[in-house]
């Protein structure tokens, strides 16, 4: 009996999350833990607004950051920062001297380039940076049946690098491989539906770190926010996927 | 008897200005209207604490970033990202369509590579990133009389990147070339004999865009701190520098 009200709590959960993504609202992620024990706010990227992103400056306090499926990566032919610095360290030698080789919690950056839609005029306030994203999640849309060459094409006329908003890449296999926010967060948009973008900001507290865990259920109640962990999403996703 | 009065006024105002930099206190530097027309919260990196990341995160909201002199980021190797992805189309073509040629304000980006300290652990908290850019500055202080590739071995034992923090180089000639915020802040940092790495983060409004001059002079009485235009410290670097 507990046992299946616990179920049908994390059920309802999940639901609540999806329903919320699908509606353009925020939504919570605490990864773990054991892990970067962080949480993001983190909304559909095609719903964001400038509003969205006064949000997360004023009440996540992090980087504000795309996170988008490896295949949309892969039409787009992005490829991830680390790689393309080892592929130019003869040139540039201190991108050697610099590997980060010794991340505490992963084993590779997910980070691609930084950009700018090419409408944007610094590139950093609320309306330029809603514009990036919202656009890159129309972009990432547009290209699916589209070849690379093409893809890569419409990309380049509508937005430019180096810019003011990062892109993470989720890795192929997502929640089999790596249990970052990236992949929590696109796995989240897939079982959601919509396109595999979302837009995210570590919530910071006041003491010089992530704001803790009890505290992000407060602001979550507070807000009326779906609040998940990665382990329920990891559940989640084990379900939808097989 | 007006214009001594408009000299002394000025003369004061960036002398105020270099004494609060010498003290570890923020001042405000807005670019011009006719540039991006935005204020800065500065700080020298030396001095930054984690106190400083938050009241960029709170009372700024753009980026926080660091700002360094052309001789340090050529003591360290830095390219410019936009030179790097240049070097790097045969391999990644979409860096070629990524191309900045059309920033609206200015005729190149600044950016070179996102660097985190190897002892921090997401790398955005206030800690981490107040580690990453303190540290920073006290390399470039201790890599002055240091060969290049020595500087470069020290920079990569401490730093990673891709990280959090992003790195603007001023260009060589300084104001007499660009006169942009990466400029403007290392140009105060010499003529305050510091270590030529500042600290800022854009000014956000409430209104989507950057926060307009009156209210960031509002900002500035309420705050205590100084609040310097472009023009200004063009005029005090022209005399300070001949």
């Amino acid at each position: 009996m507990e046992a299946n009200l616990r179920l049908g709590e994390f059920i309802e959960n999940i639901e609540q999350a999806i329903t919320d993504l699908r509606n353009g609202k925020f939504i919570l992620i605490y990864d773990d833990d054991c892990r970067e024990g962080e949480t993001d706010l983190v909304i559909a990227s095609e719903f964001v607004t400038p509003e969205s992103i006064k949000t997360m400056r004023k009440d996540g306090g992090g980087l504000i950051f795309l996170m988008i499926s490896q295949d949309v990566a892969n039409k787009l032919k992005l490829p991830f920062l680390a790689d393309l610095f080892s592929h130019t360290t003869d040139k540039y030698p201190v991108l050697k001297e610099l590997i980060p080789n010794d991340i505490p919690y992963d084993a590779k950056s997910s980070f691609s380039v930084y950009v700018n839609h090419r409408k944007t005029f610094t590139g950093i306030t609320d309306i330029d940076r809603s514009l990036t994203m919202k656009r890159f999640a129309e972009l990432a849309r547009n290209i699916e049946n589209l070849n690379d060459g093409h893809a890569m094409r419409l990309f380049g006329k509508e937005f430019r690098s180096p810019g003011h908003v990062p892109i993470c890449v989720a890795v192929e296999k997502l929640l089999d491989e790596r249990k970052g926010h990236t992949e929590l967060v696109v796995s989240m948009m897939k079982m959601a539906k919509l396109t595999p973008a979302g837009s995210g900001c570590e919530i910071m507290g006041d003491a010089g770190k992530a704001l803790p865990k009890d505290k992000v259920k407060k602001y979550a109640h507070e807000h009326g926010l779906a609040f998940l962990e990665g382990n329920e999403i990891v559940d989640a996703w084990e379900k939808w996927s097989k």
